[in-house]
């Protein structure tokens, strides 16, 4: 655990990935710091800012004073928000916003805002100059704990999600938790079932500390930071070890194969499901789905499901408000999924809280099965 | 040197790069074995070949049954020729291909053609599903000798050229010296400049081969065989210490600041100036250069003057057609090509054939002073 304190209440999560290494700040109010946060540490003179109209009316005229402040050069682009924005015009002119502001590989494009400003900013980081500085300011608790760890960045295809990308690793990270304070309850929710997904791949003293204190962390102040601490820790523990995706890596899709094809089900309409929100009831069913193979304890399942009910997020499929969908249109979002291979699947199973493992073999009937006495019950 | 005789007059280079090494095979008629070639070496069920239409009508039909009598499905795109090929447009068009095609991680993106193509199909490689495998079968000299090492991929953008793009290492290089027979004498020519100057770099006894056999290398068999290994193998030597191009890569560019500074002040006009022919002049230059700062003698400078001219490569600035490029155009683009820094710029300088090195502190008022001598003789 490399966790560490530097100043009152900022924890640092070094990620130790060689010539790539980077470290990830949290704590309050490092929007206000940013400029001397990141000239301190990197050789930065310019820097191209993204961000969306939301984060945008909020932040960025805090950031960009703080960066000139320290003699940063600022240009900004300000774009819709929403899933849309991960496409290839917006790619466009952030590159052409950074190329006409002459970054260098030294120079940094930063992200502000949450996983579509990521995903986008950090593709366009990664393919002008073949490469500059990227430093992501993530303001959701989503991109806090998932995409600020690990490299991947990506637009959208009318093939699907994320088909279109680099892994481009991060020089820096600043989340800063005071930004989640003007996250919707929903929103924060949605985000915490990826850091409850930590402690049900492998940390399950952290799974424990959540069910006891998961009010603080919703609250905000030092277990806000920990829990966030924490998860990056745990995501970054995974994508060293295997940070092209190859195996290990797999692990933290936990609860994201039934996820996912929940939200391909309900057409990704936010108001029903959002991706988070999927998840939560992908674990449960990731649980159940393990205990009905006599992998793990229907107890475990049980917990599971309790903890993510007490801090409000859906378990089941029938939470979704609207039409449950059937189960063919399920089976079909997860083919689709790229995961079956001649009637097999790869599957994150456990054999309970804190020991998910990445199975290969899993015949697409059991889970059909599955679902269709779910679907009934 | 690593470069080992397989088939009758077939060569290899192994680029050693770790888990990113792989092979360039040299030889006769390759194009007409590439579906043996790709599916022994890689697990490749589908292919989406990229090519334009002057090699299209020529290899792509060749290619494409080679890869089908070897089981690979295939789909392909064949893009207009010249350099706006390499722009945004073609980039998506490329990926559109491959994601509608299902091209998966382990398939491939295979590039039939020369630098332009095998730019624009690298980035593509590089970017659909953040990388997937890469076959490049460059069907010109300057490719063969040039892009095919070294995993720079990028497209233009109005900006400049190559400002988009990512390192993006093939997984294998099929060098069908067969090919080179339809080029015309003139880009033959050109792509030589970028043979000779690995002798110029630091392969003295390969610049003293080349002076004596020149004109087999131009005749075809094994010499040309031969010829190409050694540029690869070369290329491949400094790539391999300098994958990311911080230091001793930019070797390479010998001839190459002179050389662009030729291309954008003849407005990239290749009925007047093509690349080889800028670097041959280039580097004539920068042995000039040298001399007059007393690095090497003159006697090295009309050596490689001598060889250029002997096969027919131009020599001086005043043997582009037209009107002499003023001397102030000419540091303009040289202030352009990013090299300048407080008025010095980086510079490859020799000692003499083949003890060429980086010089990062060249005063640029030295290089005004010389190409104003040199322009009024």
């Amino acid at each position: 655990m490399t966790v560490t304190l530097s100043r009152e209440n900022e924890r640092v999560v070094h990620v130790p990935l060689g010539d790539r290494a980077y470290d990830i700040l949290i704590g309050p109010d490092l929007i206000s710091h940013a400029g001397g946060e990141i000239t301190s540490r990197l050789k930065v003179r310019k820097a191209a800012i993204v961000t969306d109209e939301n984060v945008a009316s909020q932040y960025l005229d805090r950031l960009v004073d703080s960066l000139q402040t320290d003699g940063v050069e600022t240009v900004s682009l300000t774009l819709p928000p929403g899933e849309k924005t991960k496409s290839l015009e917006p790619l466009a002119a952030v590159c052409d916003m950074a190329l006409s502001a002459r970054i260098e590989r030294n120079d940094a494009i930063i992200a502000l805002g949450g996983g579509v400003i990521g995903d986008l900013a950090g593709f366009a980081a990664g393919i002008v100059r073949r490469g500059v500085r990227f430093v992501q300011i993530p303001t959701s608790l989503l991109s806090q704990v998932d995409s600020s760890v690990g490299g991947k960045t990506g637009i959208n295809s009318r093939h699907g999600k994320n088909l279109l990308g680099v892994f481009h690793q991060p020089d820096l990270v600043l989340s800063d938790t005071s930004a989640l304070d003007s996250l919707s309850e929903r929103e924060f929710r949605a985000g915490y079932a990826e850091v409850a997904k930590y402690g049900l791949i492998d940390r399950p003293d952290f799974f424990e500390w959540l069910e006891k204190n998961w009010r603080d962390v919703f609250a905000g102040g030092p277990a806000r930071a920990e829990a966030i601490a924490i998860s990056c820790q745990s995501k970054a523990d995974v994508v060293v070890e295997d940070e092209r995706e190859t195996g290990r890596r797999a692990l933290l899709n936990l609860g994201h194969t039934f996820g996912h094809a929940l939200e391909a089900a309900t057409q990704y309409d936010s108001s029903r499901l959002v991706h988070g929100e999927g998840v939560a009831i992908g674990m449960v069913l990731a649980h159940r789905f393990s205990a009905r193979l006599n992998l793990a304890s229907t107890d475990d399942a049980k917990r599971v499901e309790a903890h993510l009910k007490a801090v409000g997020l859906p378990t089941e499929i029938s939470d979704i408000p609207g039409e449950l969908p059937p189960t063919e249109v399920l089976m079909d979002a997860i083919a689709q999924d790229k995961k079956v291979k001649s009637g097999k699947l790869t599957f994150i199973l456990t054999h309970g809280i804190g020991q998910s493992f990445v199975a290969n073999d899993v015949a697409a009937s059991e889970v059909e099965l599955f679902l269709k006495e779910t679907l009934a019950r």
